[in-house]
């Protein structure tokens, strides 16, 4: 099989549901295109001779029985959904080189001695309804009913009915989780830029960042910009600028894997000739490590209170999302980054900056994601693009890694 | 006379003239509440033996004749609009401080050895019109036909038509400037706090601070705050912060009478997970020396392509503001001090951060300030408030300095 002409092939054939008329693909979960993804992904995988099935939330799969080890499976995928007018890469080329790997596999050297399983997961991005990850925490059974029970989109459509109208329902707690899985693997593009800067084909995955969001608001006191001498302010945006330049400063001195970024600041009044009595400002941090992650955070937090204390502020600290950094599955990622080198790509092993379904699955299931290259690191728009030639080697090394799992003894 | 209780009694007349329903009071140029205003003016100025005219604009005059030296004019007076909801002091205090210190004077001590002559200027906020200072500018003569000839209020009323409605015109350019002011003094309250929280009654002003507005656009790359490292990064709010504090502790140190204010931050685009690519932001600074100011705006400027280049960000400088400090005539400060320790009142000479009529008037005619506090530094708003005990001392004090001024040989 020509993989890189069936690869464009495909993606051009998925990217065609849901393509939005204001730019890029909209395909929200349960929606009308939604479902038609999932089943052109189905039609696919039973062409390919797989068994296909949905569960009863909407994650398809599609199986083959190892001719060895049928209970021990080797299962891949990522998730079928988009943002609004987001690209045609994001989720969905993971699950087509999935499925396109297991079809080369099965081409080339006939039946696996474990299963081969492919996911095309409901729901990743958070995109229609206020939850995200319905596809995979589903799967590893941590999606609670709750969660979602009252939530509805912004035209308000409540995803109960939603769900129910394209056939889906809650899922039934009473299952046992599944035992037969020994590796997952997802490919995805990077979202950033460090392969491409670096020039690199693979992005070997070891680990997924944790990431701790906080939203602060700084009080002090509006006042007249020309009849308030210095001494007397209080300038709440003195202090975000303070605070924000101190703390860049020593998340360029650790340096990477940590993050840090002051990605939205608000003062109050906000006009040219009034001293700032109030701003509202984010900060996200994200590391690999657990406690890396914590210090960096606790730094911030007594930052923000010495910087108030001095200036005769008041302080809010929010700390509205605190996600666990997520390691990979050594063994995996090593059969990765074999797989990198038998094919001979240049690889680097990185961690992911952003979330993804795997880091809903490692817990439960040895896992690895493997990346390719982002043209000047854009995702979530429609200028999100990888070179065909760069996508292909992706799914080359996906299939190869896939081998190692599933055909070797 | 009872100074305080007539004080009230006119300060509630006239706040009664333009009452705004949406709070405070809304009293702008060539509106009828305003004619209204300075028809409430002119018949007070008329009961007390005045001769009163407007000028061509509606400037209203009052005058009394110097029995001795009747060619040689003391001025005083302030504005009579105000901005949207504005508070009940700024502008109108001065307008009936000086008709009431004129009174107390003629009532004390009979007819001046010089003219005495108290104006009630038509506009001063530039709130209902995009143009500012067009009583006193057409008084000393240096507003344009040009400037307002073309402009129109937010209703999309014209400037001119207004004008030509309530019966004015535009000024008669040949008519030559009036040589026979020896002395023009404003009473304002002081929009700050430096009064109250120094507990003093009266601030002698001798300079009104010079200021320079900038807005500056820092342009970077927007990326993703998870996936981008800290090398790869330009972030533009990082700029912004390393700037702006580095100026405020640079201000700090600096210190009184130079001021610097970054009011306004709008970064692009201001969301938590995206590295801000672009960022504009204000600088307002102010200080009553030309040089000091020029080397404070100079600093900036510096600091601004420093940053940038160190970061890899695009500077955008633009300096949209540029206007001298205006030094008060120092005769007439002495006589405002004079008057001040004659009456014994606390006092300190202090500059203005603020605009005022004084400031265009001040280059033609010797001119000197005095003001009274401000509870809480509030001004421009329906809780700008001070005492009538301060109110009235301030009455007093410019009382006792027309004394010095028009009734000593």
């Amino acid at each position: 099989m020509d993989l890189k002409k069936v690869l464009e092939e495909n993606i051009n054939a998925l990217s065609s549901i849901g393509s939005d008329p204001a730019g890029g693909m909209t395909r929200l979960l349960y929606s009308d295109s939604w479902l038609e993804g999932q089943k052109y992904v189905q039609k696919q995988l039973e062409d390919e001779g797989l068994n296909t099935h949905y569960d009863e939330v909407g994650n398809l799969f599609g199986r083959v029985e190892g001719s060895k080890h049928p209970e021990e499976t080797i299962m891949t995928g990522s998730h079928i959904d988009t943002v609004v007018n987001g690209g045609t890469l994001d989720g969905q080329f993971g699950v087509i080189s999935s499925y396109l790997a297991v079809r080369y596999l099965l081409e080339t050297y006939g039946k696996p001695l474990r299963s081969l399983e492919v996911i095309s997961m409901a729901e990743e991005e958070g995109s229609r309804f206020p939850t995200a990850f319905w596809g995979s925490k589903n799967f590893v059974q941590v999606a609670e009913r709750g969660d979602v029970e009252e939530i509805e989109d912004s035209t308000g459509a409540k995803f109960v009915d939603e769900m129910h109208r394209q056939g889906f329902d809650f899922r039934d707690v009473n299952k046992p989780l599944r035992d037969d899985i020994r590796s997952f693997v997802e490919i995805h593009i990077e979202q950033g830029s460090v392969l491409e800067k670096e020039n690199l084909q693979i992005g070997v995955v070891n680990s997924i960042a944790g990431q701790r969001r906080y939203t602060v608001t700084l009080k002090g006191e509006a006042n007249h910009a020309g009849t308030t001498p210095m001494n007397y302010r209080k300038d709440a945006v003195y202090g975000f600028s303070k605070i924000s330049s101190k703390m860049i400063d020593r998340a360029n001195e650790i340096g990477n894997p940590l993050v840090a970024t002051f990605g939205k600041v608000e003062p109050v009044p906000n006009t040219v000739n009034v001293v700032p009595g109030e701003v509202t400002f984010t900060l996200d941090c994200r590391h690999t490590d657990s406690e890396a992650l914590k210090a960096f955070a606790t730094e911030f937090e007594e930052e923000v209170n010495n910087v108030a204390t001095e200036l005769g502020l008041e302080a809010d600290i929010d700390l509205w999302m605190d996600e666990a950094p997520t390691p990979m599955d050594e063994t995996v990622v090593s059969k990765i980054k074999d797989a990198a080198e038998k094919e001979e790509v240049s690889y680097k092993v990185m961690h992911s900056g952003a979330g993804h379904d795997s880091q809903v699955i490692a817990p439960f299931y040895p896992t690895a994601m493997l990346f390719v290259p982002s043209v000047n690191g854009v995702s979530h728009s429609p200028a999100e693009y990888t070179e065909l030639e760069d996508l292909t080697v992706g799914v080359q090394v996906l299939a190869s890694a896939l081998y190692e799992l599933a055909y070797k003894d």
